[in-house]
């Protein structure tokens, strides 16, 4: 029997779908999962976006350009002209999901061996795309006393190799909800031209800020050759399904050796790019509403949370994530307990323990990652259920 | 400024759309451009499975299961009954078009420096995807004589290293046509046992065989643990844009391996899953009146290429595919020269230089590949021009 490759063995199973059996056999016992685990929005595809694709009227269902249709590109320089990044169709690669975006990146940039450097706690499957690119990830650790805050500039250059090709950021960010101010954007300019880096910014959840302004990546003046943006339409308009994304840069040799990859593996999904090209016509004010929701839900999630004897959770700028400490021994063992050996009123909670997010061993024991993507009245349950589950984990320890 | 990757630099362009600026410039100048280039095929998708699409009515435009939705992978079960191909739907996962079972298979069998036994031509993205998993292809040379026939065991056997992990084979094939007997998918088992290889086995043309039986690689009894297959809806019902593939195996630590990366891109995509699903539903004669049309489409081909001074053809028996040799200098240049320098009653054609799908320097500079995924009437203008173009092309060589 032939044998599998070593990277094969190395990859990391998703931290976010180990816990699923235990959820699944919950389930089966009658009990209702508050499922705060994953970033599957509840919200609504908007219709309209549905609707072009169900009347879209093409006979063929070919491929589309290596690099997504160009009148997708040219809806898409419209949408990122409201954030003031002045990009043309042809710097715009539209890609399966932010997940290839980030691929490609990697791919297009680094050779096996060299590094990128990761703030953690970060999104687990960017470990992944470093297994299959066969780069490493070498992370400088934030700190949820600061609310997961952009670490000193003295924690990047001591990490920074000759090996070193790329810092990675997530902004807002997931799993911490942090919004990167300004000033921190500044600093990775700094470092980045200092050092001679690209900037990977991870802009998924751009829209979703409630306290602050965004600052993209690529409003950073000076930075064209270095900035590399990360993103998909999958958070934004609820459209995880859809598997487009974009890479975005005016750095054209990158472009230039992206497109051999886009080329390889043909083109992005036709269907999808008809929904991301009506999106960017959705209403102006689409995100008002969609923001103020998970705003209130952010807000009782965060209040309820810090309500909690021993348990702190800091107030996350943006994305719908927050992390928390809870007074517990291993975040594995309590998500796993709270589904196997935990009910309250036939109820308990799906989280994701946070050690899947940090590379460093040992970090994130007694913190959760939550995804607010539940309606006020379940964040409310799963609140109590979780309230009353710390009072009676047997690996509780002391309030500090 | 940061420099791009080593691997970004060796990345071969698409020797398919490397033409594509001198038909643009051949159609502004009002040149009717036939596209004989590339597999995109004319035939309309079956009605039933847009339709599939545009009647779905979900809400949420959601992440599938990373392996593909449950219920399309146990419709795929069905389908591949029907070829005897005993597989559950576990030993299935879905993939973003053939192209990533392709990357998949690379990824989780192989590891940097390993190598990839190819016979050439092939299929010229396989050398994307090795650039991007850091594998190297190497190539035993098929020849136009034989109709590009399996190379020799002993041909195999030469090539076979100690780093060598697999067998990859397109079948039928890709750019030649060539349907590979079941002895000679018989050979392949031997030298896969022998030297304990994987069979990569690309069946993306499975249906589309008109000289003989086509004899999958998962029938070769005694090969669960080396064979994957790796597999598309893109030719099969002419829906290259839903980018929708299967990778499938009986191997489980291949699966286990594979799944984990299918985690990493988190899903394929959803719409064209619900596409794939009804495809297994259309009448069981679907593929009688698709087959004939390209049956007369090849016999077409093939004879007006063979009643052309000098030129040669083989009949390939299947997918829609045919190498010819022509009386030129360089495949390479001639293409570019009929595109740039050439036009018969306003008309011209686009072909492949088959250098593009040799890895060997030298070989193919006398051979085109065509795509015959255009009607009838089309093909036999586009002959016609070819067969004037040859009288005065330049670089014309001696008849041999």
């Amino acid at each position: 029997m032939p044998t599998i490759s070593q990277r094969g063995k190395v990859m990391p199973p998703s931290p976010i779908r180990k816990l699923v059996p235990f959820a699944e056999a919950a389930k089966k016992k009658g009990v209702k999962v508050y499922h705060l685990n994953i970033g599957q929005p509840d919200i609504e595809t908007p219709k309209q976006i549905l609707d072009a694709v169900r009347h879209s009227d093409f006979k063929i269902l070919e491929y589309s350009h290596s690099a997504g249709n160009e009148s997708y590109r040219r809806k898409l320089v419209e949408y990122y002209k409201r954030f003031d990044i002045a990009v043309n169709h042809n710097q715009i690669i539209v890609t399966t999901g932010g997940s290839e975006a980030i691929l490609f990146a990697f791919m297009a940039c680094l050779d096996p061996g060299d590094e990128i450097i990761v703030p953690e706690p970060f999104y687990a499957n960017y470990n992944g795309f470093a297994v299959e690119a066969e780069v490493k990830i070498k992370t400088i650790t934030a700190n949820i006393s600061t609310g997961f805050a952009l670490p000193a500039m003295e924690d990047f250059e001591k990490a920074i190799t000759p090996r070193t090709k790329a810092i990675l950021i997530c902004n807002p960010n997931n799993p911490t909800g942090y919004l990167y101010s300004k000033e921190e954007m500044e600093v990775l300019k700094t470092l980045c031209l200092k050092h001679n880096l690209y900037l990977f910014s991870d802009e998924a959840y751009r829209e979703f800020c409630y306290s602050g302004k965004h600052f993209s990546a690529a409003n950073l003046e000076g930075m064209d050759n270095n900035v590399i943006l990360m993103d998909t339409i999958s958070k934004r308009y609820s459209a995880c399904g859809g598997r487009i994304g974009a890479f975005v840069t005016k750095n054209q040799e990158v472009l230039d050796a992206t497109m051999k990859f886009a080329q390889a593996r043909l083109s992005p999904p036709s269907f999808a790019q008809i929904a991301g090209e009506a999106a960017v016509d959705l209403p102006a004010d689409y995100f008002d509403g969609i923001k103020a929701e998970y705003q209130s839900r952010r807000d009782l999630l965060v209040k309820m949370l810090n309500e909690i004897p021993g348990v702190f959770c800091p107030n996350p700028g943006g994305a719908f994530y927050a992390m928390a400490q809870l007074p517990i021994d291993d975040s594995d063992k309590f998500c796993q307990w709270i589904l196997e050996h935990f009910q309250y009123e036939g109820q308990t909670v799906m989280m994701a323990p946070a050690t899947g997010f940090y590379a460093t061993a040992g970090l994130g024991l007694n913190e959760v990652r939550l995804a607010y993507v539940l309606n006020l009245e379940d964040i409310r349950s799963a609140m109590i259920s979780l309230a009353e589950a710390l009072k009676v984990y047997p690996g509780r320890t002391a309030i500090k």
